[in-house]
């Protein structure tokens, strides 16, 4: 199977499971179900669920284990994170996904809550989708608080917006940043797949090493798109970095440099993924595309 | 020992916990993990906490496992809701426990950031704490997922927000809001105990019925206090119900019905527990103090 037919694979197994296991929006109250499952719905890449899967299916290719609620809550969480960065007093941002930001389609407080609602959604899709095994449902909880926690995403968003306007940011600042906002996410979602499918301690960790390089190539990429890119192709407004005065890998490197470090970031994530029985085609492919892409 | 010594004693295995089982102030990065203690360290009844170790103790006098790290989770959870909230697109409020709120003392990106981060600290401290029993420890966690959803709390706010100026609102939507806004809180307090102690499924559930009936003789109190009490004697904003326009136990049916109501919850909840080995005079004579309080 070549790559574009697999991940299209893996992505309607993703929007299924979206469906699935997601409330219905006529649950009460509507609104806030309604809310959840705009911003669900409004597409993305879906990079992370797909990562859930093919980790899980490289694993344990006809396993007893569904990954499926995992690859969800890991979407459920990566949206949230998504809402409360748009919010007024976070970005502030009018547009995401080629859609109006929930805030500007809803309301700010709807906003907020439904945030707060598939944060709190995700880590319970863990828990009770997994509650045979609780061992294994305790461990991919823990992944994603700590993934989640003060500490890697939201310290990392805690760092990003104090960065606004402080040119004077070194590398090793934007490091912490790059590692926390995005890598975390991406770790989490190589770790969560590598658990389902019954990786060794040895093979997941390197499994969520690959995850983190991948995380650091995937936010060099982003910032370089955020330069050079326009807004219709990113599907969100392009050029927010330079306008809000922040210090990125393009300003602190320049685009070439940049590109370089992305790409040496991705090889080093397809090294730690081929430590692991060798690697997967589709996963490598994968790496690749995610930082050749642009938007 | 009488009540309020005991009381006194869980409290100050409360306020031992909040400090054990937080981050560090200094923590990277400082400013969320400053904002985070700032929040819990306002103080507070610490009423859900006291309950998940008064519940604990009652079942398991001098039982193996320590309940406070789910009392901690559930006071996290607690301030979470408490800091979203009081935000100017929610409540918009300045005052909590006495002191400005915390979108006040520091923004509001910090503010909703540790909200987020004191919600998943929450679930991440029942994952790891009780990780030693792992069916333990999801069942606990699956138990906040569940209180703290979009079904229950979040339901409860969104409904509550909803409300306001709407003066058609009914007993039963009414009785939606104090079910989820309110009661979930409890329940789920009552629920974490009595797993915790090794209570039986019929006891557990015994408990999380006295958890409901005391969470709505709680909320329709507050909504008394809100119309009776001053600002100082609070030590939130006083009056803002009737300055919403909003429905209450007290526009619908007056104080001196809805302090019957409460009284009659109260009874039912003290019933509800007398079921569980006869009860316990620690928890009988908390339900009795928060239905008669004056803050």
């Amino acid at each position: 199977m070549d790559f574009s037919t697999k991940f299209n694979a893996l992505l309607r197994r993703v929007e299924a499971g979206l469906g699935t296991w997601l409330p219905a929006a006529d649950t009460r109250p509507g609104r806030i179900h309604a809310a959840m499952r705009y911003s669900i719905e409004a597409g993305g890449k879906r990079i992370r669920p797909v990562i859930v899967l093919a980790t899980a299916d490289f694993l344990q290719p006809a396993g007893p284990r569904d990954p499926v609620p995992a690859a969800v809550a890991v979407e459920c969480l990566h949206t949230y994170s998504l809402i409360h960065d748009d919010l007024p007093c976070m970005d502030d941002d009018d547009l995401r996904r080629g859609r109006p930001t929930l805030h500007r389609a809803f309301d700010e407080a709807t906003a907020l809550l439904a945030g707060d609602a598939l944060l709190t959604h995700a880590l319970g899709l863990l828990v009770t989708a997994y509650a045979s095994e609780p061992a294994l449902a305790v461990a991919l909880a823990a992944d994603m608080t700590d993934a989640a926690g003060s500490r890697r995403l939201i310290g990392g968003q805690v760092e990003d917006l104090a960065a606004e306007g402080r040119m004077d940011l070194n590398a090793g600042d934007l490091a912490y940043i790059h590692l926390n906002k995005t890598a975390a996410m991406l770790e989490l979602s190589f770790s969560l797949g590598a658990r389902i499918g019954g990786a060794s301690e040895a093979e997941r960790v390197a499994l969520v090493r690959a995850g983190r390089e991948l995380g650091l190539a995937f936010q060099i990429i982003d910032d370089v798109l955020d330069a050079t890119a326009d807004t219709a192709a990113l599907g969100k407004t392009a050029g927010k970095d330079a306008k809000a005065g922040k210090v990125t890998s393009v300003s602190l490197h320049g685009i070439e440099d940049s590109r370089r470090h992305a790409a040496e970031h991705a090889a080093t994530a397809r090294a730690r993924l081929a430590e692991v029985r060798g690697g997967d085609s589709f996963l490598a492919a994968l790496i690749d595309a995610l930082t050749v892409r642009s938007r």
